[in-house]
């Protein structure tokens, strides 16, 4: 009694007949243009060493917590689906076992981003032909365990068969970069360029900030115990990352918050921050004053930005002590930018060599404050929608919430954000679609002309993203 | 020259003919399921004593705060429409004249849910085939009250036609319950429960705490001057609710905000509360502690938890000076729930055996918040869209916004929360509609499978209600 | 390989083709009706000397920081597209070189509202036959010139063509409306109103307060170095602007705040603002006390009352420094309404004799505030989507979350609000056909009788603004 798994060839595109043949000619010109992908979170040791990845749940289910999140909510343990625990208490360890428990809970995925990707890896990359679920799930994890065994499966085969063109990864400044360099010594085509991403040495509040900025000063060969030499150990690594593929920047902080601080002060809240004791708002101004730095320092090298505010992480102390950050359990919260990104724009947001990418969880800023800010200041330009919103009601609100004010043309096209490797291309189908779709209307209600409609989508599927992360 | 009453068999539906057909489909399977209402405010002593109701103007109007707050925006006096005064200054007693006025200005209600509601129960249930004008005030006027004369209309004869399974009203704890206890007694079939709403023995603002406290204490035969003594009560009425059929409590603070409270710090604000002396932000840290004792008792006795915050209630004090509270001038203001929530799901939000579920007006805390909080917590659902949001367009960005990130499995079905007992059929027909709806886009979108979206159909209207409300 | 230049006659309808086929019969039994703009900023000069309009970019570029704010954002600086400085440092003087840059980035406005009105202008107005770009840039730039040297041109004569019923300027009080007069004493038929806008006189933050306020005073004939005496200012120039056709006043606060102070303090605080040494909290009391005798007044004079909030001015200080204000650099923020207009509505909200309507650019207070309150205070009314939101989707989410609490007779039917005299036909058209659209959707998903849509098309387009503005 199991269930044919079936994408339908014109999923996601609005149900009217003559907008649906719109979208479909707009999809079709562009569904097989190359992946830029440059801000994600896939491990470079897989394109670096290209082992065969081990199994259908370590490689699916324990890493995405987008999946173990959904089932948690409704009462299972992160424990039975083998998360690991910090201390070492053992977990579930039978993939098998763990495989069985996400299938007889798939249903919970219902209408959600989930499903669709899953449904795509499951049909598209190992071509099953039934869908999951209880009575189906040993037949569906032979099938994919089988194929992760063969060569066709291996990290840099799917890279190349899904028509990656450069996939960015994202690294702490402390990183050696031992996988980029070892790709880049390797021959391979595949382009995996590295994020610098500051946060670990750039929050006072990260576990082991301190730890954090000796590590960084010996890699970067200068003495972080003055402020001076902290910002030279910056610029150090970040010319480091730039020649292992980087052009961008990530930033993700509580709040988008900037501010220019005299430099005495600046220097004060550093050697408290080292000290380990900088108030909560002498970290809050640490880190706005280091997003001005960083944006400095982007004039001098070219580094895109990127700022990726408003998240309250690990919402629960007791899945954080017990598994650690990354648990399913980040909350997004209310998010200012008007008055937050003012001192970086008041110096630098009418400079159109920088490029500052802003992300929100909270979507009542797209129309309100993003879109007007973006539709502004040169040195502006938004992101796609974000986590949560990375879904086709997500990136629908998006682009009617934002286009009217901001156009087009301040937005950067889409990235994935991910680490599940295997769900990238279906991630960038949903949006080729979905952006497809909001054209297709705005052409069948003759707001838009058909010509210009194919260019768009050329422009949101791969040239925006091409040129504001100058790739 | 007055106009058909008609009732569109396809109302609600969208109208791209694919998608209505499948929705049609979907609603034709499930618009007969039992309703069932776990959250409302009827009279239980219309159940009890099943006396006809009086007329059509005191049965429709003069309670329903939807209906006479448009007319009163519109400079139409309360007096005029009935509205009983609190110093008893005489109003308006003509059932008559009053829905002549009512009927005069109808149109106020185009686009509006009020204007379903109304219009179906005029249709359904008394079988009016003439629309509602000033030309036909008197027509219809007739027609009802003639039927509310007969023995078909009395309460307990249309709870049985409405089909319905159970319906849950709502009771301070300081009342006797003696109508559930008179439903029990009488041996009739329909299943009428109450509701803990301890609001007025648990916030220390409402009129009379003291004396609400003091009764309270009484009737639970329990020491009421220590905080020791005052929680027992709680656990014993609790109890005795259960025995009237409760299921759930329900508590509709200003805020979602939560505690824990030092015990000794607990005491004294519960001291000064009782006095008269708690402050403004004692009285909000006693009601933040209380929700955590609920939970704790909630674990006890199985008691389902719903919080219904955000609303700055009697807007208008003129209004409230004459008339009282309820008069439509409650306004909904932004609330937060990722802080408010968290010393309660630091606590017990893990634990899978308590069920919170939790309503908002402030729709932009749909994607933000809630869907992220319920996508994550195992103890929270989110309640169906409440009060102004009850509404078709409403439910439809409801579901858009939750869906994705809480999928459909941590919502809790709908509930009617409503005094206008005739409405209740139209209310439920309503969401089942407008969820057939958007089950329906998923589906034209292959999005969701047609078999998935029959069984979501039958969940959505019936089976979550009765799982998170354990009826 | 020029583009022909189209306005589809069914642009901005749904496509669903029931949908509409309404949408289109109620468009056209509206589209037709004269437009009355109650609300706007041309500039009375025009219609006083009727002297023709220069050149293109005069006319259509330069003074629209909808247009050069978008290029901007781009890259492109506001001295090459002709924009003058303050301190008179030259910029770009050549229309036709403005034009051409214009032209060259005409498609960073792909899916704007501005591309919907630059295109009607095009294609109406000057009988444009093709699209504008870099190619066709001269030969429309030589079309809209010569027309614009002939008599049908000239201000009056578009007026006229325009169908305007009546339009309402903004002025400040310090202003002698000599355009005005001379308008009225010309003897031509236009209608052309002011509107009292105090803001200068008002906002102890305004520039050059004390100057404007002691203008004022002559002008009034009154002694403003009391409270009393500049209270009586305000009543005398009213009546002025009312002898000029005013209807309405307008108040641009940062905030919507209200407050009712003390004498005593509002007479000091009066008296530091004239001083210059009002703080910026006792700079918002003032303007918080002066909303409410301006509402004092206007129960004594008839005038409606208008408030706009909630937009941070001049956000980019580099910009105001070399250009001034009204740049494209004014970003909206979250705006409370539920506090900020209590105390008004306290005092004068339940008085049907009072029209205040309130406009915002926080969409998310529309359905959690703005409805709500709406929905129940007679004088309270909703301006219709403002600004930024003054666009087919920004409209729709008005209709959309609006029309459900507050019904469509809460709100005042459309404004332009705009300074760009060609376009204020294609932005009526717009909100026509957008409403039509909306109440198209209703009729086809049988919540709204077809009739009523009629009825209510006309309303929205012409009725409600007349009764609202008491035109």
């Amino acid at each position: 009694m199991s269930r044919p798994l079936r994408l339908h060839p014109d999923r996601l595109f609005p149900a009217d007949p003559r907008t649906r043949d719109i979208a479909r000619s707009l999809y079709t010109a562009v569904k097989a243009l190359p992946i830029l992908s440059p801000h994600g979170h896939t491990d470079p040791a897989w394109f670096a060493t290209n082992q065969p990845f081990t199994d259908p749940a370590s490689l699916l289910i324990v890493p995405d917590h987008y999946l173990f999140r959904m089932l948690y909510s409704q009462g299972v343990r992160l424990e039975d689906l083998g998360i690991p625990t910090r201390d070492g208490t053992p977990v579930e360890s039978d993939p098998r076992t763990i495989w069985r428990r996400f299938a007889a809970h798939y249903h919970l995925f219902r209408g959600t981003p989930s499903r669709i990707w899953c449904d795509w890896v499951f049909a598209e990359v190992f071509g099953l032909e039934v869908a999951l679920d209880a009575a189906t799930a040993d037949t569906c994890f032979d099938t994919i365990d089988a194929a992760l065994k063969t060569d066709a499966f291996r990290p840099r085969a799917l890279f190349e068969r899904f028509g990656i063109e450069v996939i960015a990864t994202t690294e702490s400044p402390t990183d050696e970069l031992a996988h980029h360099k070892a790709i880049l010594d390797s021959g391979w085509s595949g382009r995996v360029v590295t994020t610098y991403r500051p946060d670990p040495v750039m929050d006072p509040e990260a576990e082991g900030f301190a730890d954090n900025v000796a590590r960084f000063g010996e890699l970067a060969g200068e003495d972080i115990s003055t402020l001076a030499g902290y910002l030279r150990a910056h610029e150090n690594r970040r010319a480091f990352f730039r020649a292992h593929g980087a052009t961008a920047t990530d930033h993700g902080h509580p709040t988008a918050g900037t501010c220019a601080l005299d430099r005495a002060f600046f220097e004060e809240i550093y050697t408290r921050a080292l000290a380990g004791k900088a108030s909560s708002i002498e970290a809050e101004y640490f880190r706005c004053a280091m997003l001005m730095e960083m944006a400095r320092m982007s004039l001098d090298d070219g580094m895109v930005m990127q700022i990726h505010p408003g998240v309250h992480r690990s919402h629960n102390p007791m899945l954080f002590e017990r598994f650690g950050p990354n648990m399913g359990a980040d909350i997004p919260v209310q998010t200012d930018y008007v008055n937050a990104l003012k001192a970086l724009l008041d110096r630098h947001g009418s400079d159109p060599r920088l490029t500052v990418i802003v992300f929100t969880l909270d979507e009542d800023s797209y129309s309100r404050e993003l879109a007007p800010l973006a539709g502004h200041y040169p040195a502006l330009k938004l992101g796609p929608p974000w986590w949560f919103n990375d879904s086709p009601e997500g990136m629908r609100r998006f682009r009617e919430r934002v286009t009217e004010t901001a156009g087009f043309y301040n937005t950067v096209g889409f990235n994935d954000d991910t680490r599940a490797f295997l769900s990238i291309p279906a991630r960038h189908d949903v949006a080729r679609r979905m952006d497809c779709g909001f054209l297709a209307r705005l052409v069948a209600e003759h707001r838009l002309e058909e010509d210009d409609a194919h260019e768009l989508a050329a422009d949101l599927a791969y040239n925006l993203a091409k040129v504001a992360y100058r790739l």
